[in-house]
């Protein structure tokens, strides 16, 4: 009878939940837990009394719209179009869903790489199309031998995300100009771009597809101000598309939420005045340094970590437990909340690995580290 | 190509965008220009300094659930389950498009009202399901013979709009009655109950869905803070429905948006505190009954409003145009935005009429019927 028959509520409520519950310390859920700028809150606090509180346009506010052009610009290089190419979402999630709705038809096949974030096999299926799950290497690194084999006369869409969410991995040049020649042969194929973690790369610089040219006419880019601005609660993202694809997805979102929250809107317009994205994967990069730092003497290996605020550990050394027990167990008898990354893949392959949110204020790092460090 | 090859841009931001262009006075796009309560936002204004910027749960932020039953149970006196029996979204059209994408399968038929608010169709196109338009009567009630056999083995939904966008026409007892026998001879169809409109009525009381003990096992009803607080940007609203339907509604939103604007939700959840919602129909009362007088001795013909913030009239004494001429004319010419009332139905029966929002401070009211009486 349901049309979603194996889904069940998200890995990240249910972890969230039971951190509560059990009062852990929760690196489960992605989110910041350290105070927004003060001057972006200020903001907020005098917008609130302005007249800010009615629908903005469907495609977002203007200003704001134009203000991501200068971002993308600025960032990138690249020049957009704010009225043809540009929609501010409900966060990222609306901005993926919309476009999966809007693009993909019954019977089509969309790429998903695993292990992946848990928000784009739903709409597929409610799509009545079918998603393709192809593994990612044992690095994390996509097999564009083995996702070119995938692609079929039926293949709508392959979905990437870059930074990666859980693993940390970045896609390299080399990684693009695959995509690109493999794109070449199958020109139908849409690239879903989910760049939220975009500003959190340490090391190695982002590449984004704002920056192939080869891509930019097939490729719908989504973006999130909630991971950007450590404001993941104000649900505001956007989405980059060629007009002609922007066309059906406009369609689409005009009647599935109409418009975005008015005043986070101004708020986040003014903000890209003042603020600059660099600092962003500084804070970030320290964070990981210090997370890291702290659980170097712990019983945890430590995954590589290119961007996100993830940290992705194994576990193997302390237990032979699968991963959904052991978070269980984390959260139980050591009070800290994970994600077990065999939640991130349809098979469910258990690789004795979890995933850590470093997005916290120093003092939870150390306590959690504290606690995971006894183990 | 498209899987929404017959919709265009939507009639609200056609023309709100003409009124802007020729500066005109936007009575189309329904939402209030007047100032929104200072209580409301000077609580925004506090709550900017507060943690309210991450992600709340899924379903919504606790205490606003448990305000939006406290809610439920005082203007109705239904007892609501706060954590199975209800959902924040982001405004009503999330909510619809949810409850649609969630339920509605591939052939299913899906009933409609004519006229009709424009937002059902398309998620139901979305699903390959078919929308069967049924017109209502010419004094805009329900008729349920026809409607009733309107009812298929393929009937999954009936849409119901109460109070109603446009025609501000009311559900009476006996409405009630008829679909409820109706219903008894469908067991699975659901109604939808769009009733953002629920505290905007006049000298007839609102019959809310909640307080039908018949329908309340399978009926989803929506409602809109946006339009109950004067604050249609914000884009919060909900709904209620019974748990089975309410897990298949969560799947849909977990993937969809996730969450709903975090401040905002916080922000009503403290408001509902201390606003009584009776006022709210007592002030749109008194803009209707003013408005209506301004044009009073104007030559457009004023038909009934039992609530909702829309005046129709017709223009039939004035211009033999099709209505969509009329509005283009009357922002160009006359400096009033209105909303062509065939855009509601499915054929684009042109009866000469057109809607205006009362929405608007007296200033605005004046000016505009200043306008309309010149012509
Ligand atoms: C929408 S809840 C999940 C937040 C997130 O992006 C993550 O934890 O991976
Ligand atoms: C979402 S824009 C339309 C607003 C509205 O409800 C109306 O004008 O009918």
């Amino acid at each position: 009878m349901s049309k979603l028959p194996n889904i069940s509520t998200s890995i990240f409520t249910v972890m969230s939940k039971m951190a509560t519950e059990y009062n852990a310390i929760n690196l489960s859920q992605g989110f910041p837990n350290f105070p927004v700028d003060e001057r972006l809150t200020d903001i907020v606090a005098k917008l609130a009394k302005e007249n800010v509180h009615q629908y903005t346009p469907m495609s977002g506010y203007p200003t704001l719209l134009s203000k991501i052009a200068t971002l993308i610009k600025n960032s990138y290089g690249r020049t957009i179009q704010p009225e043809t190419e540009l929609l501010v979402t409900a966060g990222a999630t609306q901005a993926i869903f919309t476009t999966i709705t809007a693009l993909v038809k019954s019977n089509d096949e969309v790429i998903i790489l695993d292990p992946s974030y848990d928000c784009y096999e739903a709409p597929v299926l409610l799509c009545n199309a079918n998603p393709v799950r192809v593994a990612l290497n044992d690095d994390y690194t996509p097999n564009w031998e083995i996702i070119g084999k995938a692609c079929t006369a039926k293949t709508k869409m392959i979905i990437i995300n870059n930074p990666h969410n859980p693993t940390g991995k970045i896609l390299t040049e080399s990684d693009f100009e695959a995509l690109e020649m493999l794109l070449e042969k199958h020109s139908d194929i849409v690239l879903l771009s989910d760049e939220v973690y975009e500003y959190i790369t340490f090391e190695e610089k982002h590449i984004s597809a704002h920056t192939r040219e080869k891509l930019l006419n097939r490729c719908v880019m989504v973006s999130s101000f909630g991971k950007s601005f450590h404001v993941t609660g104000w649900k505001v993202g956007y989405l980059a598309a060629p007009e002609y694809l922007m066309k059906e997805i406009k369609k689409v979102h005009q009647f599935l939420v109409f418009s975005v929250n008015s005043i986070c809107q101004v708020a986040i317009s003014e903000y890209l005045e003042i603020v600059s994205v660099s600092e962003i994967g500084k804070l970030y990069q320290e964070k990981r340094d210090y997370f890291r730092q702290l659980l170097k003497d712990s019983r945890f290996k430590l995954m590589p970590c290119e961007g996100t605020y993830f940290q992705v550990v194994s576990y193997a050394n302390i237990s032979n437990e699968n991963d959904v027990d052991f978070c269980k167990r984390l959260i139980i008898e050591h009070g800290v909340a994970a994600i077990p990354i065999s939640t991130f893949y349809a098979d469910g392959k258990d690789l004795k690995l979890i995933r850590f949110c470093f997005a916290k204020d120093n003092a939870t790092l150390e306590e959690a580290a504290k606690r995971l460090c006894a183990i």
